[in-house]
């Protein structure tokens, strides 16, 4: 179980190096190696309007002049944010959450919540992360660098549960303790996968009988495609287990760097230990960042306050977006794969950024390679987001940041690739 | 030499729960309780005119439009920065100092970059981080938050070398290795202090000789009120030993959170080992806050743009008024204590935010309670950044964000506050 890099020796600062090599190696390679959000969505037209928007609303809340207001949001300011209560009101109108804002704290993004999370719950040696594999490099990144070890079960959704219930009873035979648990249960990163309401009760009743904290981060939540919503499983805990991990990187932009924790109301069912929770986060962060940019977080306010809590509205031209990438994709990889459909097979996301394709043979860091080099199209192994090897033959595809012509040209170029390659391996047989 | 919190009990923490706790309690004290900058300097008309100057920069210089120059802005960014360039520029004008963009990684505040080097540079159980005592609380807080071990030597001046000679040797006997030594070498939170070049230049080559990294923070440099500049640790450094700490909060804002470390061209002489620390404090970044705000950045650059890379200029009304602040301070000091001048005594700083004043009795969490709730005036023991007793009758105040008005009534109320204990103290004779 325990993990070093990972069994593949694929470590979470190897990745980067590979993404950001190969990136910078061949600029003009059509990519779907990383997941940004849209460029045509991100609109700095709206940060000034936003910033005087909430400047105005915070002057009037605290009874100050807007000159002091701006003085305020100029200075130094509070650890835990400045937004909290606009961001409690979004949760409750967009996500169902009910959440107080006292329980927020805002952080310089999401991955600085997953940080702080991590390193405030798991503090004695034998605390252990556990994780899906394959899994969300920042959680693997924050693992690695502080040392903290990490437990993986199988990522597929049959028996995720009896995956789980297996990974904690081998710990807890070891002495160890299984302290958090990370999951992106709408739209996983890598797979895109979601977690039904049945799996997400039945992993808090797990979870919560054993102590173990549920790290739920949801960045692609507000992009579904189709079918209806799941709730949280912030919203389905009644045990007070879950610390929500939200980022308006995808919304918004992330060029603003903030994201939040959200606590429960009461931490196994206790108040006090909530609070002192959310204080040790907070203190851990005033050593690390002191506050999130006032400034990043007035134009997170300020549009807060002009759609009214809710970014439904305006991230739908965005979602429809991805939703024809995801589209085109499909039928690039249909279309492509027509006459391999027996050995190339991928997934349906019903939402997000990322698809996984499932391939004839192992495909790592030498393939993606050589795609890049040879077919000029970026792809990522899914193997390295992996703790175990189930998934060397799966390629991670983000179609969240591609054109459709370039999704065209991307999955010609990829599928060219896979057909080159297979037909050269001897043991495939059209 | 081990610390554990420190010798008092102090834990950084328990200092930052204090001064939050005392400040909302007493919210019309007057307080010299924090170093924050004097709010009428921070010009938050300037963040419009200076994001739309980096626009057009950062779009001319990458030949890119504008509208995607925007976009840019808008989306991740590359871990190290994006205004590395004009830091590096405005270093080599105001401070004098040769680096190059690409040795500088740009940090989420000052604060973001202590965390990065200290992390990054200790990694063994055996490592020890060396500090004057007193010494600023951001250093103490991540060192005890990562149970990374601090020695501290006497901060008093003259015979300095000696004490951390001696600590080096009293560290090397116990098997230890001194790692990193924390210095704010001009206008130092707490004390004030200044560091002459030869003190500089004699604890370079002392730590040059041991391998010992110095990390010099300087969030005061620009306001010194008279007398020569003293070149930093960074410019006199020929070893290659010193890691610089720059930040914008006290000359544009604190609200911005941008801050900075400088690597040297060559790590104690290896130009390949320098870039290596780079990357792994960049790589240790992307995993905390992934990259820092560019909207903030996009802020620092078109400021250091419109003022062709120096901030001197800029900085001269808060300048004046910090050296008028700080006179006024000691002419009320000398005004209320005229008549005790043999048991209360005080500094001259030079420069920055903070004096110290020497007083006949213990000052400690009590007493500053006590001058909070029947005074009416906010000051910090200097035992609460001390890692020894010998500060334990110092007082830190600041003098950087009260006005004159406020100073004097506030050094009136501290002085009855003072007076009115010796007064009752038997061993105090008038």
């Amino acid at each position: 179980m325990k993990v070093e890099g990972n069994t593949q020796g694929h470590s979470s600062l190897d990745v980067m190096n590979f993404l950001n090599e190969i990136s910078s190696h061949f600029p003009s390679a059509i990519s779907f190696a990383s997941g940004r959000p849209a460029e045509q969505f991100l609109d700095a037209s709206r940060w000034g309007t936003a910033m005087t928007q909430f400047a105005s609303y915070f002057a009037e809340r605290n009874e100050l002049s807007l000159e002091r207001a701006y003085k305020l949001l100029a200075q130094y300011g509070r650890t835990n944010g400045m937004i909290n209560e606009l961001i409690a009101e979004h949760l409750a109108i967009d996500q169902a959450m009910s959440c107080s804002d006292s329980n927020i704290v805002v952080t310089a993004g999401c991955q600085e919540a997953i940080e702080l999370c991590v390193k405030t719950l798991c503090r004695d040696h034998d605390d252990v992360v556990l994780v899906r594999t394959p899994t969300y490099i920042g959680i693997t990144g924050v693992c690695e660098s502080s040392g903290i070890e990490m437990a993986s079960f199988s990522g597929a959704r049959a028996g995720m549960l009896d995956g789980l219930a297996n990974a904690v009873e081998r710990l807890e035979r070891a002495g160890k303790t299984p302290k958090l648990l990370y999951l992106i249960p709408d739209f996983d990163n890598p797979t895109g996968d979601v977690l039904s309401a049945r799996e997400r009760t039945d992993i808090l009743a797990f979870c919560a009988a054993r102590g173990i904290v549920i790290l739920e981060d949801n960045p692609y939540g507000m992009y579904r495609f189709e079918g209806d919503a799941v709730p949280t499983m912030f919203a389905l805990d009644r045990h007070g287990c879950v610390i929500y991990l939200g980022t308006f990187s995808k919304t918004i932009c992330p060029s603003l760097r903030v994201g939040f924790a959200a606590l429960p109301t009461a931490w196994f069912g206790d108040e006090a230990q909530a609070r002192a929770i959310r204080d040790e986060l907070s203190q851990r962060k005033s050593f690390i960042t002191v506050n999130t940019s006032q400034i990043s977080q007035a134009i997170v306010g300020g549009i807060l306050l002009q759609e009214k809590g809710s970014l439904r509205a305006m991230a739908v031209p965005a979602l429809d977006f991805y939703r024809d990438s995801r589209n085109t994709m499909l039928q690039c990889l249909g279309e492509q794969f027509a006459d391999w459909r027996g050995q190339v097979s991928w997934n349906i996301p019903a939402g997000g950024f990322f698809l996984s394709v499932f391939l004839p043979f192992p495909f790592g860091a030498e393939e993606a390679a050589h795609c890049a080099k040879d077919y000029g199209v970026l792809v990522m192994p899914l193997s390295f987001f992996a703790l175990d090897r189930a998934d060397d033959q799966h390629v991670r595809l983000a179609f969240s940041n591609v054109g459709a012509a370039d999704i065209r040209s991307g999955i010609e170029r990829f599928a060219r690739f896979v057909i080159d390659r297979m037909r050269t391996t001897t043991h495939v047989n059209r």
